[in-house]
């Protein structure tokens, strides 16, 4: 067997401003290029973005969809699970990476930063929320203003 | 049979300070006296703080807890629901209650805000996470000072 | 504290017969006079059946439904937990029970009995699957006549 | 984008006799000459012997892992997310395959058959479990006797 590959869960918003869904095909464009399975929730908006750029490099995406059949499925995703389980499935998506990136979002990305931080994963963000306790800044999230950045700093705290 | 109850999930570390566990236990107690069923995580700080307010008001409490059995409970929960999907269960906690109430809390606590906001359950904080996106505060959480108005505010979210 | 009540999953189809139904309500009766909580998939048929025998005798009943919300509740459900989780549900009320009573059923009740089975948890059965391999029964489930021997049998079989 | 490609589970025990084996080796052999994903478990036993066959064909596997991270997974898995679900990912296992092969079996692949039949998802059984209600054969699983024609059923059925 080759080395075992890295997963990457990219996380954001089902709908997204222009840019939002550039930075995501940037970031799912420079994850393949470097060999990682891109994990994803398997719907539109950040999700598909990110899966059309692994997708365009040769790369593998996996989806963890909410529904109970693969029908809404983007069409970049390689393996897709239904998983029937609605928004629950963020919690698979948080555990599926060994390291998270977060591009933008809203509710549920957030619910998907909680699980990733629970559960020790780094988590990348690029343009999402923003924490803090107390009126002071809470640094859980690795903060990045590139997509490059963030696939450099995802791939380097996962092999760390 | 009699109006349906109302469910509200307290959110908040296993592990807390005094000042938090008292917050938590006044929560309990003002829910059951308002009749209201405590939904938790069942394990214990936050969790049996406010388990143990509520029964010593004649509440009722559920556990729905990370582990395959019961026997981690606190023991204040009346109802213990073993999940065995460990972290994942906090999805069920948020989706569980009709509002919720984060005390304090650690990433987890903070998984469960993203759930609930994502669910679009009212969510009242103690204390709990702040959040922000580009440099401006997200005012997701109704933010409460004391956990009378935290009861207060959760009952009439609910009702609304 | 007073002693841990026991908790016993009744398991059976959302539709049934008379005659069914009449078992399952008797069954709810009989754990709720031995003070075991009931916990049940929450929906209609046997579930109803059983928590409406279960409520009848003063007892406690947990739905844990397929649901995203408590709307679809029996009405003889004490605790409704929502899960989100679909027909996955079914796992959570195998897990939940210290025993499990199997009436009648169909494919759901035979993912449920599987379950059971897998955890460990004792499963009896009131008219309900035969399993067999390779030509030969499995006696895996422990087989009764009457709704009054299924209730002893689970008790008997959960205090062990 | 080409056809979507077929998912077909493979489920059985993580400890089975060498015939059993045997079979789920050519079993994941014609699934991945076909073009089919095989989904399974990612453990050890049927599940492996099925990836193994799969990734000699140059085949794609996914394994939906009950455990909490992806160290578990044989060394088959292509795609091996962890669900950290425990046995609840039986499930998912059994929701990710448009049909599904039962080869062999204990407890756990019953609740995965019980699983498939409710979900409608046709169930081809290779030395499985017989299943019966009041001492009559239920049908439900479409019994064949060769990994060769377990493939070519769960094919027919899957595309009908």
């Amino acid at each position: 067997m080759a080395d075992a590959p890295l997963y990457v869960s990219v996380i954001g918003a089902g709908e997204a401003g222009e840019d939002v869904l550039v930075d995501a095909e940037a970031v799912g464009r420079g994850l393949a290029r470097a060999g990682a399975i891109v994990v994803c929730g398997g719907r539109g908006g950040v999700m598909e973005a990110a899966c059309r750029g692994a997708v365009a490099e040769g790369g593998v995406t996996v989806g963890l969809l909410p529904d109970a059949d693969r029908a809404h499925a983007n069409p970049f995703v390689s393996v897709a699970v239904p998983t029937g389980m609605g928004e629950l499935r963020n919690g698979l998506v948080a555990r599926a990476g060994d390291a998270v990136i977060a591009i933008g979002g809203e509710f549920g990305t957030l619910s998907e930063i909680g699980f990733a931080l629970k559960l020790g994963r780094p988590v990348v963000g690029l343009g999402t929320w923003e924490l803090a306790r107390g009126g002071e800044p809470v640094a859980a999230i690795e903060t990045v203003s590139t997509p490059q950045d963030a696939v450099a700093r995802a791939l380097a705290l996962t092999r760390r």
